[in-house]
């Protein structure tokens, strides 16, 4: 067996801390981690970052002992295969709005028989010292992302497919498509009814479910409601926020 | 002509602030700087990154139109002219202790009669929109890092260089080096008698003065003390600040 | 509102020329840009770089303040956003052949309610200054290129698709799709044809017309016509040209 | 005519030997090519490597006079142009399971009017010294991977498509294909009698037969069934075992 | 404290295997650490890579739990603390011929009252945990390469400088620096000489012996004369000899 | 014995055109040396370009079968023998202004006997096909740039150096040089003075002679002197005169 430190600490009731990373930088990801977040997110759909990047971050998160994921920017199978054969336990697939999506997701996350991920994990199997293949369907760690109205119409059709083991909600692009466009309040009253109801579904259908927190309140409030996962701050944010109140403390600025 | 927003600012008065970037990321350098300070470091030294890292934050600096200043790791007249040929104003080379450091240094960065710079200035030219020969000595920012005993020991010398612009104050290694690696505390009474003494002596001598402070409170102190132009932040530290600030306000971790 | 200067000229009446970039170089583009183009093209489709190389010229020709486009290497949601999260202002699509292929290139480019473009633009956002996400759908500059026999079939589908901004011919591919592969000759009877009837169409659906030229002679051509954008030169040629002439004129080969 | 080395020693009755490469090295392919291999495949689905990564690849292959094949990581346009662009004969598209896969495939491999492929063939006309275009469609090696139970049941259908010029039978993912998981033995009966099947109809569609093989028994086998182009080793294989035995030999470990 | 696995294995009388890194990659790096090499050396002087590489290979390192040494291309104070910071233990310099080049070496690898290395260990003081100034000079491993006749006639002043660890002997360079370049033959009766010189004056001066080895045999036989770390293996050792092998097994080539 | 264009041409009373390489591209070195060129410069004192780049550029000039120098950013063994072991027949240090800075250059370039180069050529030893260390102090190609005032008052001294292979002048920082950077014109008296006094000289001392030559006509004037290797192009030229040459032919501008 594989250690699991993700579904162990879910299953055991714990919610996990996620910090987001999209500057692309593997020591950027480092220091984040060692604050002691639970995981880090590689972002490679909004995040910078090519193959080399992908690859240092993972190996960089393996150093710091911090369980990764990595957000591939489309759900096609090549970026799929390319993060888990470097090694990364989890994959997060953006707009996964219909159950073909969903199905098409897992098929390249999970080997046969309930996939058909392509086989050929040469830095996975490495680093889980060869056990990966006979373990690698129960240990990876495959995520759909909900954030479209069309995503929320199927949701049961997208949790019920087999291999998604997780969903996150992204309540920004929720938003921007519940209001059509109107408006990117992650408080407005579509999406926090959403966000109910998605975790309502992931229970029915045992999934864990996982949200992305734009700030520490909103991470509190998803956490209350019974959020798994929580992302609750991003690396670009971080040198945001320290760049500005740096220049105020020093100079009043 | 060429702008020079550094020299105009310092001669008007203005204190500059600068902020120092070490992830190595171009994404990183142009976050920081929108925050709006004056200055970028680019550090090559303790920071991160290669040629391509260092041309790239470069650009980036342009792109946010902040002018920069690129840390070599050691004073090695290729490194020097690598930067500035890419087109940065100013550079710094660490540990400048000796006449024939600050000599050696100062000959890198300027073409002759002042120096023995080697000419080809190929991004230098094109985005100075091909002044940049005639007025490149005196553009250019050259920036002396003071952080030994042995420095101190030769101050008149090093300064009395010509072509040496500026000198930076690096407080933690001249703790490390005045208190022969007894402790590391740049409130140390040897490093403000020092801080006094080099500022004195950059008067003295017509050159800049600039120091590095690890927080706020010293960048006041070092701002009320005199000096022009004060680092006070980096990128590495608003990551690690704000990862773990993010971490315990959300989950009071 | 975000400055465009691409529709302000259009708008204004100006033919724009556009300089192609294929050798994955920052500093070839700032060279290139800085003999005076209106915009450039970073071609990831046919020109060589990866994810670094795109940040990177996008980033050096915000340094040249001209205005840059993408080519992507294929009509896929991951490089579309991903080019214009970094803040370039516009993409390009090769092969756009059907209404479908349309309608998913503008969605992915466009956020809701034109499309479904997933949100999270950070260097787009921190270069216009925060005004992004209101101003995006009017200021990025999606076009659709036009370059087969299919294509032709379905210009007015493809070109009443909300979010299409212009269409970009594409002489060469054109011909060899509607020659059936016999001949690559962009002065070719059935290309000129096809050239004035996507103009007329342009016209009529209200949506910029862009032609590729692959010399002087034909951008004047195409430009008296009236395309309103012009591509007139390459990176890759401006070395193969001049390293051939520099050759002969020195040394008579 | 652009020189052939793949075809000619094909159809003279030569089986041809083939190493694949996975670490992403230009130097690491250069070395392995020079122990004298006819063909190399530079793995860019499990194996590492981005863009820059894969243009070091095909030119030192070219320095190494070695004829390589590109494995791209999904069936998807952009990847097979950036390829063939980039100057390499070959590519290999895996999980090639339908009648559509495989047109889809050689359309984006050959130009009209065989297929649809984008013309800009930037290094690859360089290097073949200008005659690519008229003799392109001839020269590229397309080669679909067969790995599937799908595969075989539409494999009439895939080696009908005009443009797919070889098969590549992949034995691990087709044994976890037809086994739906349960092993993954290379020698299960399954595996050998779909070999069998693959290699008789190659012969009777007139496309070249390939497999790949994780051992030399595994080699010599298939060689002697009569497959044409058989790989028998890979970079990541050869570290691993040396790494091994030299321990062993060294220090009894 | 920080762990010390190699001063703890050495002084408890363990002989230290040691594989070489030259292909500049991460995953090779892992690869071959996995087969269970008490440390790895990721080579910057005959080897591949750039500051990129050799962070990822640090890295990887860490991920593999493997302690890691760089081998710098030349004894300049930049290479030196950028490898350290970053986080690798040891360092080691190639053609340390007199005690200046030893002097300075040990200056760059230590802080005040040791030497002058300049202080910024972000890398290094993360993975450390914090620790990392006060106990750098006492965990950094610094390894001066003995490679010619003149670092032979100055042996005992180079050991004696306070800050070097460890003596590397290069036996290939050493026999062309003793007979003039007449042979590259590290069995020569002038190489074992020095071998049981240098091995010696290690013990007299307290400082560890290490061995560079072209082969197994070699290996043990160093090992017998109590070298304490003995290189036997390089990533590009085993391409080679693997690529080569592999041929021949699998075509009788 | 090892194939060596560049001697065999020259002993034979060639003139060798050099283009000259500063974009970091090696698809733009091979471009460039296709047009015809005998050899190709990679500059990495005032052209762009890390040690990817230039193991990539190499690389590229083997493929394009066109002889490659680097000229190294200053005269540093480390990026001396990082070159000549990446398997480029030529190094060119700038700066070569004493008869130490001779010596120290043509001693890392060369083994022993004639110097003290350090032994590990991997890709070096590979492409020529083993025979390498025997032969490389033949082979190898080394070039003293002269470009001061004071390397010509040392002249005789440098090139007198046993190693030294050729010399190179710049014509450029010669001009600098000798004006007290007062202009910056090559043809100003006291450089073509210079020019005939080195061409002189280089016969005397039986080395080749190189110069740089800014346009056509210089090329020709030094050709006519007896240079031997004349530089007349550099691809950042030609990007800048194509670009702006295309402009105006297209658009008038």
């Amino acid at each position: 067996m594989i250690e699991d430190p993700i579904r162990s600490a879910l299953d055991a009731g714990k919610t996990l801390s996620n910090v987001w990373i999209m500057l692309g930088s593997g020591l950027g990801l480092e220091i984040a981690a060692h604050a002691g977040w639970d995981t880090v997110t590689i972002d490679l759909q909004h995040g910078h970052g090519g193959f080399s990047h992908m690859v240092a971050m993972i190996t960089a998160a393996d150093a710091a002992k911090t369980p990764a994921l990595v957000r591939i920017s489309h759900n096609e199978p090549g970026y799929i295969h390319r993060a888990l054969d470097a090694g990364v336990q989890g994959v997060i697939a953006p707009m996964i709005n219909t159950k073909k999506d969903a199905a098409d997701f897992a098929s390249a996350c999970k080997y046969p028989p309930v996939g058909a991920r392509s086989w050929g994990p040469v830095r996975a199997a490495l680093i889980t010292d060869g056990d990966y293949t006979a373990h690698a369907n129960d240990w990876t760690f495959c995520c759909a992302q909900i954030e479209t109205q069309t995503a929320l119409d199927n949701i049961d059709d997208i949790m019920s497919v087999d291999g998604i083991d997780c969903v996150l909600v992204g309540p920004n692009d929720l938003c921007l498509s519940l209001t059509k466009g109107e408006k990117l309040d992650i408080n407005a009253p579509e999406v926090i009814e959403a966000l109910d109801l998605i975790l309502a579904k992931a229970k029915e259908h045992n999934v864990y479910a996982w949200c992305f927190a734009n700030d520490a309140e909103y991470a509190r409030m998803v956490a209350k409601k019974g959020y798994q996962i929580i992302t609750a701050g991003a690396d670009v944010g971080f040198v945001a926020a320290g760049a500005e109140a740096a220049l105020k403390a020093a100079f009043d600025l």
